[in-house]
Parts: C-alpha cells; sequence; structure tokens
C-alpha cells in the first residue's frame, strides 16, 4: 500500500512537472510594451536593437509620430527568460531615448473562431465625434473593434479637412450581415459619413 | 520722457498680449494620450465619448489588440482649457476602464516641406531582426520613420508564418531617390526580404 502510494505520488509531480514543461516551450509569451516620448531620428532603430539584443522578436507594432512626438506600441515575443531581460532594460532605454514606456505581460490573443472579420473604411469631412459614433454602432451591438486606424488630411484639388478610418471590426457569426450592414449603412448616411463594411480576405 | 516711456511700455505690454491671444485663437493645441489595458468591448466607445464630452477632438490615432491587450495612441486637438479638462479626467478613465494612460502636451507637427514621403513595403518569412534592420538601413541615412505597422500571419495555402512591413519615411529633397532605392533593394535582397519603395501620391 505504501509502495503504490508513493508511485502515485510520483505520477502526480511528474505529471505537473509536465505540464510546466508544455508550457514553457509552446505556448508563446508576450511582452506589450507602449512608448511615448519627443521624435528623433533613429528611435525605432534604437527601440528594435534593444528587443533583439535580448533575443526577442516584434510579432506586431504601430508606431508614428504625433504631433512632435513618437508613439509606439509593440507585441515583443520570447521565451520567459528573454522577455524579462528585455523588461529588465527598459528603465535604462527610458532614460537614453527619454521616453515614457509602459510594459506588460500578455499571453496568446484568444481565438475567435466564432467571429468574422469584416473591414470598415469612412471619409468624411473631419468633425468632432465620428470616431465615437462609430464605437457607439458597434459597442451597441456586442462587436469588438480589434484594430483602428485614423488620420486627418487637407483633400487633394479642395484643400478641404478630411477624416479618415479604417478598422477591423470582429463581427458574431450568428450576425445576419445584411441586417447589420443595412443597419450601419443608414446609420453613417444620417451623419452623412461615406462608409463601407467588407468582410476582410486575408 | 516719462510719457514716452509709459507709451513704449504699454506697447510692449500689448504686443505680448496679443501674442499670447493669436498662441490661443490661431495656434492648434494637443494632448498625445497613449492607453494599454485588457481588451474588453467598447473601449474605444468608452475612450472617445470621454473626449469629445471635455469638446475635443481625435486627429489621428492607432489602436489595436496585441495578445489580450488593447493599447491605443491618440492624438487629441482642442483648446488649452478642453485639453485641462482632459487631463483631468484621465486618473478617472483609468481606474474605470482598468486602463494605464499616459498623457504628454505637444504641438502641432514641425512642417517638413524638404522631405519627400515615401512609402515602404517589406513581406519576407518571419524571422527576428527584420525591423531593426530596416530600422537600421534608413537611420545610418538620417532618413525618419513618420509611421509603421507590422504584422505576423500565417500565409495562405501553405501556412508559411510571414511578416509584412509597411512605413512612411520622410526622405531628403537632396537625396538621390535612385541611388537610394538601389541600396535599399540590395540591402533587402541580401536578406531575402522582399520590398517596394515608392512615391506615396496621397
Amino acid at each position: 500500500m505504501a509502495a503504490r502510494m508513493s508511485c502515485y505520488t510520483l505520477t502526480k509531480i511528474d505529471r505537473s512537472e509536465l505540464g510546466k514543461y508544455r508550457t514553457m516551450t509552446t505556448q508563446k509569451t508576450y511582452l506589450v510594451i507602449s512608448a511615448l516620448g519627443e521624435d528623433h531620428p533613429g528611435l525605432v532603430n534604437s527601440l528594435s536593437r534593444t528587443i533583439l539584443e535580448q533575443g526577442c522578436n516584434i510579432e506586431d507594432s504601430r508606431m508614428t509620430v504625433l504631433g512632435g512626438e513618437f508613439a509606439a506600441i509593440l507585441l515583443v515575443e520570447g521565451k520567459w527568460n528573454t522577455l524579462a531581460k528585455v523588461e529588465n532594460v527598459l528603465p535604462e532605454l527610458e532614460r537614453s531615448l527619454g521616453m515614457t514606456i509602459t510594459s506588460k505581460r500578455t499571453g496568446e490573443r484568444p481565438r475567435n473562431t466564432d467571429k468574422v472579420p469584416y473591414g470598415v473604411d469612412v471619409v468624411a469631412m473631419d468633425h468632432p465625434g465620428i470616431v465615437n459614433t462609430l464605437a457607439g454602432f458597434f459597442a451597441d451591438r456586442k462587436i469588438n473593434i480589434e484594430d483602428m486606424s485614423t488620420s486627418t488630411y487637407a483633400a487633394a484639388h479642395t484643400g478641404t479637412p478630411m477624416f479618415a478610418v479604417h478598422m477591423t471590426v470582429g463581427i458574431p457569426a450568428s450576425t445576419h450581415i445584411a441586417t447589420l450592414r443595412e443597419e450601419f449603412m443608414d446609420h453613417c448616411d444620417g451623419l452623412n459619413l461615406d462608409a463601407v463594411l467588407e468582410p476582410l480576405k486575408i
């Protein structure tokens, strides 16, 4: 009985160790980095070199100059120990680049196979509240905005101040697309926003 | 003499007041906001509604889901007092949305009429260091990266892990484009990166 007991205990330990090992080797670990500071040439180079030198990889990123500032959001992939190295050098990088850097560990993006990705493109004369009216439309229908990029620009020929939005939304598979599109078009027509809602092909 | 002196002083004050008035009315004032936190539906709606309610406008933005996190960078335009209102509600927004929010006042983007905007598109099999080799190429030539978006995805048909980069760079007008393009193509060919460098038409 004692022999069987210890055997059982050993098996239990083995399984839990195996679980840990599996987590360490097969599940990807991630760090999200957000950086904000005065723009100067070479910033992307310094940021990306630091990440590469610690043995990590930039899996997804958005970086842009906003006013006189450079802002970046990055998803960095690595092993748990190489990500720890990146976390350790961030305070030094903050000082040397003169930026405010925030970081947070995160897991793999949860798979949403019951959602269909759609692209939304809206162009209109610039006026406050366009982002909010679009976000409100999708929030009311529990549709998540997965990605969004907006910009203002002076129109060619006329110089009119314009606003353009590009979004990716995840539409629940149970949603009737034709009805949603009709509601969305009515919503945008009412506000004089020129809009397109189309399935993402890639 | 005393009369002239006071008259001179008055003029000086008037001019400085006029300058302040001009700054307040004609120069746009901006706030850059960077937000990072756990993703849940309705985040864009809450963020954009708060900015709209304080009388401000989102002029430029990038938002995306990275792993399980939602990350956003926004350029908010407003009057000095409405921007102050936004700054005041950010701590409350941080608590209610469970996000880390950083903000910084900034000015209008400096006009660089001596720079020609070019678009760079690179696609390759995913491996660490692609962002860094591209950033290094442009940093060595003092060419600033104005905007960048990168993503990884599984290729259609084969499922190969791919990496795609889209950048906007500002090339100094004095640069000989054909030479730069040749150097860039050689650099990318050497690393087996499929690349395009083209002038931005809008």
